[in-house]
């Protein structure tokens, strides 16, 4: 049986030795062998810091999202390969889909959520300007910038697909590099992974490198600009977070642990209500999936006392029309776990459960198996358990495979209180149709974990379910479930970077960052800025245009026309009464309106249209007979990669002939490019 | 000697024992004795969950700003008793001012930054909605909740007052009791700022407890919804780190440690410029505040080959006129080190230091001290060494008093790699008018910091300077630094509190945040919305105003009244030819006028102003005879504790007669209140 290949400093590696054998989980066949006998990991460590790093930084953050995309692409088109040897871990054709379309769809949604919210640039730039002086010549502002190590990402054996790429993702956004190393059960499957993105020739070398099996000394050679990201049990987590290297040097570690998770039916959701059956569902559902095997399923089934013989008969109804079997058999509904010491894991672990409680579905033992050896194959059935929520063996035994256990709780104090009780999970989930009840719950249970859903008929067509980490939200829960943080949408990225406050004066932050800061030199152009194109536009470039004078007149006039007649503008005596006025002032929609009239170049141009505004603030009361000037000034362009024009953010200072301002604002503008 | 007391479970506690002493650090006499023997560090822990975390969560985070800022007032007025007590530590007036000030700075700044930034109410609400169905039943918001636990803040011997407070300040505004661990050294100075802030009456019992000594067994209760904060050396971070509770429970470990921080001359800088001279002061200014004692003083100087005489020549003569003395005596202008073993400590490193370099200023076993014993005092000189940035020892060792070391640079890359060899610090500074040299420094330089500073003539009357960690801006660094993050404005508060992503239908997103989201029921109110004081409004009240039909005329008029002739609005060719349109449009800003004109209530009630418009997008061209809609909805509210009117926040949807959204925004209001 050959061994599987490490991809290292840009090229295959094949370890020396005869390797530790995986196997088969439904035949129980070997599959691969395991061995890095011979790799060097610190010279991989180097590589991907000398060599990925640089030129993932090359790039923009629009430019490596155009990559991610372009690798959901090919690993789409190649997916079936995926699931072929995925069935070889246990997965049926769900399970799979649920693994490898899961994994690509982070790549596709992170690739979306870079170009929407990050600039295209290399520098981040985090929050708000911070004045740090009255004179407006001490600003504060915080940056992020990629760390300068590789991002190390130890996986879970459940996820052999989902798992490295939902770590890739926003390390490679951040400009990270990274060293795959899967769990030894299933790593022959992200080696086919590996190969596929390898052989797609998408990623800068050095981007992605793999090591097949022991990272061997490469924890030694971690330094404090790499970082680590661990998936799998709460002992390794603990083993690799009090590593001297890790220690010494502050190194980021991230870790999603052990969680009993829970759902919680709502005492609404009776027998016969659409809730009702969602929450059964819903257990069924994450006691299959997968075997169970997902570090989000339902460990802690929450049910109100006087419902829990309904909610066992209902769920045991369910659970027995389960067909346990062959993943490629057709009519099998659940696989195998990932390998015979994962079912030995789980027996020990409902045995500690039974101490607690009772079995009221399944046999731990003995299960019917369509098509395949039960014995041979990692096969189990699942299993419902009764528990007692007062002893401690339901809230901190995760048997890792179809097994759930019913907790009856009376009251939302009772229930809150059980839910703490895991210390820290990944995900709850509150089935219910009432407000205030899951109003209550979320916020009583909120800090004890990641995620929370909240389940009824109104979102339940569109719900991805109690398992389902999603790449927007963020994935991890406090205490047991390990306290880190992995997704979370654009938080997942910045993860990967260095946030700095970088204080200096005016221009400089405008040169550090790219964007025109508030104090900054400013440059009238000689034509209207309006005639320049995306390439021609730099920041600073400004246009001041006016004197205009508002009169009774023309407040009156826009009053009549648009309907508008507020007092404030209209009624004398009215708005000398009001606390902030004093006498009759503009509408600020019309010193807006007038702005624009005095700014805009109106003959066609690069200009193609002013699709926003932002963040506008009437500063100062406009009273009649002030007279306004507007300056607007480049603040900032995002040209579009794949577009012939790019978005263009002016600042817009509309002021009072005492130069005093009266409105502030973004203009939000579509700019084309010379070469479209 | 007495000893000092503890401030726990609701009182005063006196340890048992002898104790240990603690010196004067300018007279060598005892100064308090040291012991927590008999204290149940266990006990204090579950008191603040169980009383001061409920008492303060109990309250609105603008509630918890204005009672931090209560507290910046009463220590501000009992500063003088401070600064008192301080000189024993060994600080100049000066000194105590910097600790004593700005730690009352720090939470004035937090307390004004909470009623501007973070909503008068308990649940945090992070990032943006997430849709995650198309059909808008089904969202994800993350919110952000306090923890359930303490936040254990282990201080350092050299700000006895500003690092009690600039922890408590970002923990307190997030409802998280705090306990209170000062360094031996300087703890009478902690005990004299508990008791001012006990007497002070101000905070809820159990917000603040204070351990005047070893904290005994408290680590082995820590629980995954604790939080440590520690300031202080590099191995005593390992220590704390490791601890098993901290590890077993993922406790959120947060660690300034130490760091070789450097300043950089631009080679723009030459001798005789003013940022030459700004170079040389910040240098002398870092190395004598608090003699030295400061983990952002500048370790590392780095100077231009060529400029390395000059610098030498420039500091020297600074330094000659500094005054090593007494604090209390009037000519002093460097204080004593915080004790005898402190200057034991900075020898040795000026030892290790001297392999590497040597002294060009100053004798580390001897000085001339004004109005002291200058054995019995913790007195040392200045000491300026050059060293050989090659060697390890510069980058490695951190002398903790008024020690610096001058390293030659050639040229950018060198610099950013020197820097870089610091491993990671707290804070760096670039001296340098040339925003090109600054941009690349910075960038160079940024994955290694926590903070930047870049100093020059136009920012320098503004500037904090080098060493000053801002409430508004991130303290801490990566790797030998650490890795912690404290202040940084609302992100420290958020640090004490647990990130859910929460998934449910609008209805209930609404529900638990307390804000109205696209798709939650609206009301429609019986009376104008613009009619209710801010009492009687709740998210989800609604108007429906229109519709008004927009002709050709009205846009020919808009133009010509405001001057706004856009060809896209006046042209029909050129409009046609834009890809965006295709066709003559209205104007943007005439579509939110005309739908403030539908909206709003023209007679005096309590609104009293629209303050502004926030994310205003364009989403549908208006073509001549649309006809618009629109829908008003109540989507937040903020009270202000202390005004008789608060900030509503509505939705604002303008839809065409299809039904299609042609505009969106959030209009901004001041609403009174009925009983202002």
């Amino acid at each position: 049986m050959p061994l599987l290949r490490s991809h290292v400093q840009g090229g295959w590696h094949t370890g020396t030795g005869e390797g530790r054998p995986v196997y088969d989980a439904v035949t129980g066949e070997e599959v691969a062998r395991l061995s890095t006998d011979g790799l060097d990991a610190g010279a991989a460590l180097d590589y991907g810091r000398a060599v990925g790093g640089p030129a993932l930084r090359e790039l923009t953050f629009h430019q490596r999202a155009a990559l991610l995309k372009a690798l959901g692409g090919h690993l789409r088109e190649h997916r079936k390969d995926l699931y072929t040897v995925s069935a070889r871990t246990g997965a049926t054709l769900g399970d799979s889909k649920f693994d490898v379309d899961g994994g690509i769809g982070v790549l596709l949604a992170y690739a979306s959520k870079a170009k929407r919210e990050l600039p295209n640039d290399t520098v981040y730039v985090d929050g708000d300007i911070e004045p740090l002086g009255k004179g407006g010549t001490f600003l504060g502002q915080h940056v992020c910038t990629p760390r300068r190590g590789v991002a190390v990402q130890v996986n879970a054996f459940n996820f052999p697909v989902w798992g490295p790429l939902e770590k890739l993702a926003p390390a490679f956004l951040a400009g990270v590099p990274t060293l795959i190393k899967p769990a030894s059960p299933t790593a022959f499957l992200t080696a086919t992974l590996v190969e596929l993105i390898v052989d797609s020739g998408l990623l800068p070398d050095g981007a992605l490198q793999f090591v097949a099996g022991s990272l061997g000394d490469a924890f030694d050679h971690l330094t404090g600009q790499d970082l680590v990201s661990f998936t799998g049990s709460a002992s390794t987590a603990q083993t690799l977070r009090t590593h001297p290297a890790i220690v010494r040097n502050s190194v980021r570690f991230s870790a999603e642990a052990d969680s009993l998770n829970f759902s919680a039916l709502g005492p609404d959701a009776t027998p016969g209500t659409a809730e009702f059956d969602l929450f059964v569902t819903g257990l069924v559902t994450e006691m299959t999936v997968k075997a169970g095997q997902k570090c989000t399923a339902i460990r802690r089934a929450f049910v109100p006392s006087q419902h829990v013989d309904a909610v066992i008969s209902a769920t045991s109804e369910r659970l027995s029309k389960v067909v346990v079997g062959a993943p490629d058999a057709e009519s099998t509904t659940m696989g195998a776990l990932a390998s015979l010491d994962q079912r030995e894991e789980v027996r020990r672990s409902v045995k500690a459960l039974r101490d607690a409680g009772r079995i009221v579905f399944g046999d731990p033992d003995t299960v019917e198996v369509t098509g395949a050896d039960a014995q041979r194959g990692a096969f189990v059935s699942p299993l419902l358990l009764l528990g007692d929520p007062q002893r401690a063996e339901p809230h901190e035994v995760e048997a890792f495979g179809p097994v759930s256990t019913i907790l009856p709780y009376d009251g939302t104090d009772q229930l809150i209180d059980f839910a703490a009780r895991g210390q820290g999970s990944l995900a709850g989930s509150i089935v219910t149709a009432d407000t205030a009840f899951a109003r209550e719950i979320a916020l009583g249970t909120a800090p004890f974990h990641g995620r929370l859903l909240v389940l009824n008929e109104r979102d339940a067509k569109e719900s991805t379910g109690h398992g389902s980490p999603m790449p927007q939200l963020v994935h991890g829960g406090p205490g047991r479930a390990g306290g880190g943080e992995e997704m979370g949408g654009i938080r997942g990225v910045l993860h990967h970077m260095q946030r700095t406050a970088l204080q200096g004066d005016p221009d400089t932050i405008a040169a550090v960052t790219g964007r025109w800061v508030q104090g900054a030199e400013r440059r009238e152009t000689d034509v209207h800025p309006f005639r320049l194109h995306l390439e021609e536009l730099k920041p600073g470039d400004t246009l001041v245009a006016g004197p205009r004078t508002v009169s009774q007149q023309d407040v009156e006039h826009f009053a009549k026309f648009t309907g508008d007649t507020f007092y404030a503008h209209m009624d004398a005596e009215a708005a000398a009464a009001n606390p902030l006025f004093g006498e009759r002032v503009a509408h600020g929609y019309l010193i807006v309106s007038l702005a624009a009239g005095l700014f805009v170049d109106p003959d066609p141009g690069p200009v193609l249209a002013n699709f926003g505004v932002d963040n506008l603030r009437f500063l100062t009361p406009v009273t009649f007979g002030d007279s306004l000037t507007v300056t607007l000034t480049c603040k900032q362009l995002t040209p579009r990669e794949s577009a012939g024009y790019g978005e263009v953010r002016w600042d817009a200072d509309v002021t009072r002939q005492d130069g005093q301002s009266v409105a502030r604002y973004d203009v939000l503008t579509l700019v084309a490019k010379k070469e479209s």
